[in-house]
Formats: C-alpha cells, sequence, structure tokens
C-alpha cells in the first residue's frame, strides 16, 4: 500500500548505483536485439502522481534505445476524444508491434481513477472497468506481451513542492493542470484510489511501487525490473495462453443443416418492403446520430453467398458521414505484428455512427482456424477473447450485431458458375474460392462452432437465409431496424 | 457562373432519363474492375450549398458499389482538429488507394471558402491556400489520380425550403447548423465567393456544376461525368506527370567532395557542450509546446553515420508527451497504394509538438531512383513535389530542419567491420547495407543532386560531419536549438 510504502534498503553506495546503472542500461541496448529475435512486444506503463517523474523516467529508459524498436504512448493526446468510444479504445489502438517497446507516460489507472474520482462512474461502471482492465491485460499475456506496470510514489509535501516550482516559471506553469493541483489537495483520496486500482488489477499482472523522490533510485529500479522482464520473457519464448470457458449468456443456435433454405421472397413485394424499410432506416439514422449510440454491424457468410449486395441495401439509406464500410483481407504486416483483434478496434466506429464490417475479427476461428494461420490455442482461446470484446461494446453501449449469410453448396456452385461464365463478373471469382470451396464441411464445422459458442444475449447471431437473395436482404434490414428501434427506446 | 448557370437541355424524357441513369450505374459498376486492374484511384468531390442534396447524390452513386472498393469522406468528422494541422491535411490523409473510389461530402473548397468568409484569413493567406489547392490537385494527376470536381447547385429559394422542412422534424433538426441558415441569409456573398473559388482552381481539373433542384437529373448527370471520366482515364492509362522546375528560393550547397570530414570534438568538450545545449533544448520545447509551432526534423544519411545515437541526443532532453521519432523502412501494401508523400502527410505532428523523421520522403529521389523502384519521371518531379510539400509545411509555421548526417567511404568500412565483428552489434548490419555500399557512387550523385534541388530557405539541408560522432551530435543539437528560438522570437 501507498501509504505504508517505503523503498526496500538495497544497500548501493551512490558510486556503485551508478556503475550498476550503466551496466542495466546496456543490458536493456542489448535485449532490444532479444525482442526483435524473438518477436516479442513489451508495454512499460508508468502509472504515479503528477510531478512524480513519470516522463523523465521514461526519457532516461528510452534515451539508449534505437528509435525505430521503441516509441511513447502519451495519455495527453491519445485520451482526447477518448469519451466517444470504449474505456480500452485508446489503450488497444497504442500496443506495440512484436519486437517493439512502448512506454506509455501514464495510461488506465490514471484514466480509471480520474473517472471514478471525478464522479463520473457509479460503482457497477468502475467495477465494470475493473473487468475490462483485468480482462485487457489477461489478453496481452495470451497474445505473448510482456507488460510492466509501475506506480512513481511521492509524498504530498513533495509534490507540492515540484508542483510550485514548476508553476513558478513561465514555461513551466502550463504544464501544471487543475486536475493535478487538485490531486494534491485530496491526496489522501487518491492514495486509496490508487491502492484500491493495485489491489483490484494485481493479479494478472503484478504492480510495482517505485520511489519517485530520488531521480537516480528510481532509473535504477525501473531498469532493475525491466531488464529482467525482458530476459524472463526472452526466455520462456512468446505465450500462447491456454483455452478457456468464461461463462457468457449464450442463445440457442439451430444447426446449419436444419435451416429451410427454401424461403423466397416476390420481387414486388420485396420492392416494397425494401422501400419501406429503408425509409425506417433513414429516420432511425438520424435519432442514433443524435443520441451517440455506437452501431457496429458484422457480416460473415459463405462465398457467392450475397454479402456485398446485403450491405449495399442496408448502407443505402444512411447518412454517408455516419457510416463506414470495412472490407477484411487478409492482415498487412504492421497488423500481423500485433494482437489480432487490433486491426479491429481501431475500427471502431465514434459513438453514433455505424461500423459495418464485411468479414469481422471471426476470421480468426474460420480462416485461420482451418489454414493453420495460428495455433490451435490461439483460435480456441478466441471464442472468449472475442465475447469478452463484443461484451466491451455492448458495456459501452454499441449495437452489435452479426450476421452468418447462408447458402447451400449447390446454390454457391451454380453462382461460382454464373460468375465463370459473365464476363463483367469474372474478377469476383478466383482459384482461392474454389480451394476454399472444396473446405465446405471443414468450414461447416468451425461455423457451427463459432455459432455455438459466440452467440451471446447483447451481440447474437442472425443465420441469414440466402438461397434468395431478396429474402436475406429484407430479412437484415428488418433485423437492423428493430434492434435499432428498441436501443433507441432504452436511451 | 452559379447566377447565370442553367442546367442545359438534353432532350431526355423522364422514361428515357431511367433508362439511361440505370445503363450508367451498371456501367459505373463494371468499370469497377477497370479501376482495379488498371490501378487507378479516383476521387469524386463533391461541393455545394448546404442542403442541394451532396449526402443524397453520393449514396446514388455508391449504392450499386461493392463496398471493398469505395469509401465515403465527411468533412463534419474529418475535419475535427483541423486547425492543428496544414490545410491540405485532412484531404492529402483521405487519398484512396489505386483501385479504388473515394467520394467526398464537401472538400477543399467548402473549408477554403468556410475560412474567407469566417474572416479567418487575410488575403495573402486566402491566395496561398488556392495555391496549395491547385499545387495538390497538379500532384494528385501527376501521380495517377482521376479527379472529379462537382459543384450542386439549388436557388436561395429552395435553399430555404429545404432548410425549413429539415428544422421542422426534431429528428432532422440537428442537421442545420448555424453555418446553414447563415448560408441561406448571405446568399449572394456565399455565391460570389463560390465562383471566385471555381475561377481560381478550374485550370487543373475542371470544375461541373449540377443542377441539385432535380434529384433525377442531378443523379444522372454526376454519372454521365463520373463513367466517362473513368473511361477516359482507363484509356490513357496511369498518369506519370513529367518533371518541371518551379522557382523555389534555393541555398548554394557545398560539394560533398569538399567537406572537411576532419573536425571533431574531445570528450570533455563535448560532455560539457552536451550538457548545456540539451538544458537549453528542454527549456525551448516548453515555449514551443505552449506557442503550438510544429517542428519537423529530417535525417538522411549513410548507412553506419550515426543517425540512431544523433537522434537519441536530440529526444533525450524533449518531453515524450511531445514529440514521436518515426523510423522510415520500406513502405507496406497500404502505403504503396498512395501518393508516395501520403505516409510522410499522416504522420505530421500536432501544432506544438514534433515529428522526427529516421529517414524521410527523400527516399524517393535515392533508394527509389537508385533501385528503380519508381519510373524516372517519378523521381524527376519529386524534386519539385517536395519542395512543395515543405512549402505547406513552412506555410502552417512549421520550422522544417533536414540533416545530412556525413561520413566518408572508409569509415563507414571501419563500422561495418566493427559491427560485424561485435556480437551485439552484428543485427545492426545486413547484407543489404554491403550491396549499398558497392554503389556509394550512384548515391552520392544522387544525394548531390538532392541537396542542389531542396535546400531552400524555408526547409534547408545542414550537412553534419559525422565522422566524429561526438562534433556532428553537438552540432545537430545546435543547430536545431537556434532554429527553435529564432521561430520563438518571431512567433
Amino acid at each position: 500500500m501507498l501509504k505504508e510504502y517505503a523503498r526496500p534498503e538495497d544497500g548501493l553506495d551512490k558510486e556503485r548505483r551508478k556503475t550498476e546503472t550503466k551496466r542495466l542500461q546496456e543490458k536493456l541496448t542489448a535485449q532490444q536485439i532479444q525482442l526483435k529475435d524473438k518477436k516479442l512486444p513489451v508495454i512499460v506503463l508508468v502509472e504515479g502522481w503528477a510531478a512524480a517523474g513519470k516522463g523523465g523516467l521514461i526519457n532516461d529508459l528510452i534515451s539508449e534505445l534505437d528509435p525505430r524498436f521503441s516509441s511513447v504512448f502519451s495519455a495527453d493526446s491519445a485520451l482526447r476524444d477518448a469519451d466517444r468510444y470504449p474505456f480500452l479504445y485508446p489503450f488497444f489502438k497504442a500496443i506495440p508491434e512484436e519486437g517493439k517497446l512502448l512506454f506509455m507516460d501514464s495510461g488506465w489507472m490514471e484514466a480509471a481513477v480520474k473517472s471514478r474520482l471525478g464522479g463520473k462512474l457509479g460503482k457497477k461502471d468502475y467495477a465494470r472497468l475493473l473487468r475490462s482492465v483485468n480482462r485487457f491485460e489477461r489478453q496481452l499475456r495470451d497474445n505473448g506481451y510482456l507488460l510492466l506496470k509501475l506506480f512513481v510514489n511521492i509524498s504530498r509535501e513533495e509534490q507540492a513542492k515540484r508542483l510550485k516550482e514548476l508553476r513558478s516559471e513561465e514555461d513551466t506553469r502550463w504544464r501544471v493542470s487543475a486536475y493535478d493541483l487538485g490531486q494534491n489537495e485530496d491526496y489522501s483520496a487518491f492514495r486509496k484510489a490508487y491502492d484500491d486500482f493495485m489491489a483490484e488489477t494485481g493479479e494478472i499482472t503484478p504492480w510495482h511501487i517505485l520511489d519517485g523522490s530520488q531521480k537516480n533510485h528510481l532509473k535504477y529500479d525501473a531498469l532493475r525490473l525491466l531488464t529482467e522482464l525482458i530476459d524472463a520473457g526472452a526466455a520462456a519464448g512468446k505465450q500462447h495462453g491456454a483455452a478457456f470457458e468464461e461463462d457468457f449468456p449464450l442463445l440457442e443456435m439451430p444447426r446449419l443443416s436444419e435451416v429451410d433454405l427454401s424461403v423466397k421472397l416476390e420481387k414486388d413485394e420485396y420492392k416494397e418492403e425494401l422501400k419501406a424499410l429503408q425509409k425506417r432506416l433513414s429516420r432511425l439514422h438520424n435519432v442514433i446520430y443524435r443520441k451517440k449510440i455506437p452501431v457496429v454491424i458484422c457480416y460473415e457468410g459463405w462465398d457467392a453467398a450475397g454479402k456485398g449486395g446485403n450491405i449495399r441495401r442496408l448502407a443505402y439509406p444512411l447518412d454517408p458521414r455516419g457510416f463506414d464500410v470495412y472490407p477484411i483481407a487478409s492482415p498487412e504486416p504492421h497488423e500481423l505484428a500485433r494482437h489480432y483483434l487490433w486491426r479491429f478496434w481501431t475500427r471502431l466506429p465514434r459513438s453514433g455512427h455505424f461500423a459495418i464490417f464485411d468479414r469481422t475479427w471471426y476470421g480468426r476461428v474460420m480462416v485461420e482456424r482451418i489454414e493453420g494461420f495460428c495455433r490451435e490455442e490461439d483460435w480456441q482461446r478466441a471464442y472468449n477473447e472475442i465475447n469478452e470484446f463484443e461484451e466491451e461494446l455492448h458495456d459501452w453501449g454499441a449495437v452489435v450485431l452479426k450476421f452468418w449469410i447462408h447458402i447451400d453448396r449447390e446454390t454457391q456452385l451454380q453462382r461460382f458458375e454464373n460468375r465463370q461464365n459473365t464476363p463483367e463478373k469474372q474478377w469476383k471469382i478466383t482459384e482461392e474460392d474454389w480451394r476454399n470451396r472444396e473446405k465446405w464441411p471443414q468450414y461447416e464445422e468451425a461455423v457451427s462452432e463459432m455459432l455455438d459458442k459466440t452467440s451471446t444475449t447483447y451481440a447474437p447471431w442472425h443465420i441469414i437465409e440466402s438461397n434468395d437473395k431478396l429474402y436475406a436482404r429484407i430479412k437484415v434490414l428488418r433485423i437492423v431496424a428493430d434492434a435499432l428501434e428498441e436501443a433507441i427506446d432504452r436511451n
């Protein structure tokens, strides 16, 4: 606890500490190569009191590192606009590529404590936030990230002295915010909040309290912890956490083979319904925008199932200023080098906007599983990680809808052949589509498992019968409109 | 001119227009494949009066397109935070990849007119802005972009009617901003401003005025223009504009062979100067931050010249919340698919921040030139394009400094061998480094030409003698500190 904290004596005299610090600094420099070789990403989270010396410590740590392999996260700028996104968004967005170090000049602890003490969060919301943080740290660990969490401690008197010093000069005065002064004013309330937070988030990754009153101690202690962490990480190699199952509120899903694909809609009826639904969606989008409700819509389905045309009908009535369609192809190198959910976290809509994903994070448990692009424990673990991700979206207030656009194998064959035989459609069909078609049974198994394990009450899967594309479109539009209406009523 | 504008009769009756519109829509759908095959990027800029139907038109145009190949730019959200960046920043950031279409729901015209009429720009600043726009459009054209510029026109009465309608319902009221109402109020002032803008930016890419009073006319006209543009573009193939030379204020640079590389600094003197300079830089960074002056620092140099160590000494005294170091390697696929300056535009610092580039956009006229990664006209044209880019930075108020870290060939050999023979340094040396070394004479020629053609008064090159790294560091830090001081005095 911060109140009782006293830096343990390490018996080093000044000269000895200097030599040791230098040695550790050199060691850290050399460790960069190990990180690169072993493809390990490292996050150093530096939390602590205002004016405790977090920025200076980070500068000390990176001063000898190769700038190609390290970067600094600054909460100040990263949290701008944060209230339009889920709590974890700015932090997930910042996670480094493998082989690189990220130093964070305060992060999720300060953000949490700030919200709590600022009275922005009720007890229940705060508990939820702690859960988010713990899940985030576990996901980082399970996906091979090394995380070091430091808290730089100074006394109330020391802080008061430093803040006064900063305020005494024009060039440094702007650095002291009202928040910083409030911290010193309510020092004991903050100390309790910090203590609570550390107690509640110390299980997966431990917290280390460091003494900020002496710069040389601080640097030495941080270097020692960081080099130890990297040593241990390099020895153990990149981690791939084992799969496990948390208890999510799952919906019962029908067997794919039991889905009645004969349902269809006449052209006239389709036209009429389409027009009415699009009018309704257009009206609803206005309210969604005004009420700042985020909407996340996910499309998955067989090749040639009609995802593209379906998406176009859905997007048509929406205000183009308020939605984005994200086609998801294989990840680019900088995406592959991070947690697999990173490229989706970074594409989340601002509140009040729609994000429509044409294929999604479920690639992890379909193509990546079947093609062996990740290890078995990785995709096995993904069901849970994805449920957690979607719960974050739900807790943020998002409407989350997931569509499996479904056809049978014969229909796919007809559509493939039609594409092959129609010159202006040939570009839509590739060798890979034919190869994937061969793997229909494997996909069917993967899809069934996915539907069973990830259809939650707050982010349900809808199986959309799409042998008749007209029927499929109307069904999707109706589900979306109903869900939006319901969300509007709740808000 | 808008005042006299009347839609030309096209002699189509209602039925015929409907059929023609459908035909054009299908044509556009088919043209997507041509764009993909010919690697052509397309920008459709839709400007016009508030409530003229820009958003609806864009929705009509994209409704049948594959969402994988098209996206929408919305000025509303893209211009948030724009005052911390150069005028062109949000637009350059938005340019599409090759093979894709970007539809812009207003862009640089509205932004320019808004600033002008809002009284935010003096006459001189506005003239500069027009120059920026014209250069931007020329750079797009010269780098293979197809650009269609539309202005959707409605009368004052029609606009008043539509705004009233929107305001009459709760769900659409928020769409009408004070700015929109002001537009209707000062309709003739806006009309003049639009006319002026079109007159002054119509030379490189023509403007097309469209009649917004009838939705079906609007859609048909826009489709006709867009399909014609793509036809012509596909027939001509991707453009690579010829090189040309504008008149920039160039500095006389010394021959590389004449640089005296024997200069050096004793360790003691170095330590003392380093300490003093870092203290000075730390103080200056505070002022830079407070005065919101952007700083862009570019490092280029021979392999093993000592760029990394130099950058670390410069970054050390800076506040980590206020700078980023960008190591520049070969472009990723999504970067390669755009204008080569895109990945630098998108990394510009916010005003008050530093961006330090470890290698830069000058790769275009060095490695890309020598390895044949671009055509001759591309790198020949780049000198001018780069001077323009840097002038944008200067006009924005940025301090722009460029360092060529210089060593001789013997020194490089020693350092290479030293790396090869020191186990913990071996990762720093690759086969490619040795291959590049073989091309020293070609690089020397390219570097000389670069220095001669791009050292402008507002973004000068500094040759840094780095056979002695200590000397090089002190020289860079002093140049930076002096330049910051000067900028602070001016602001």
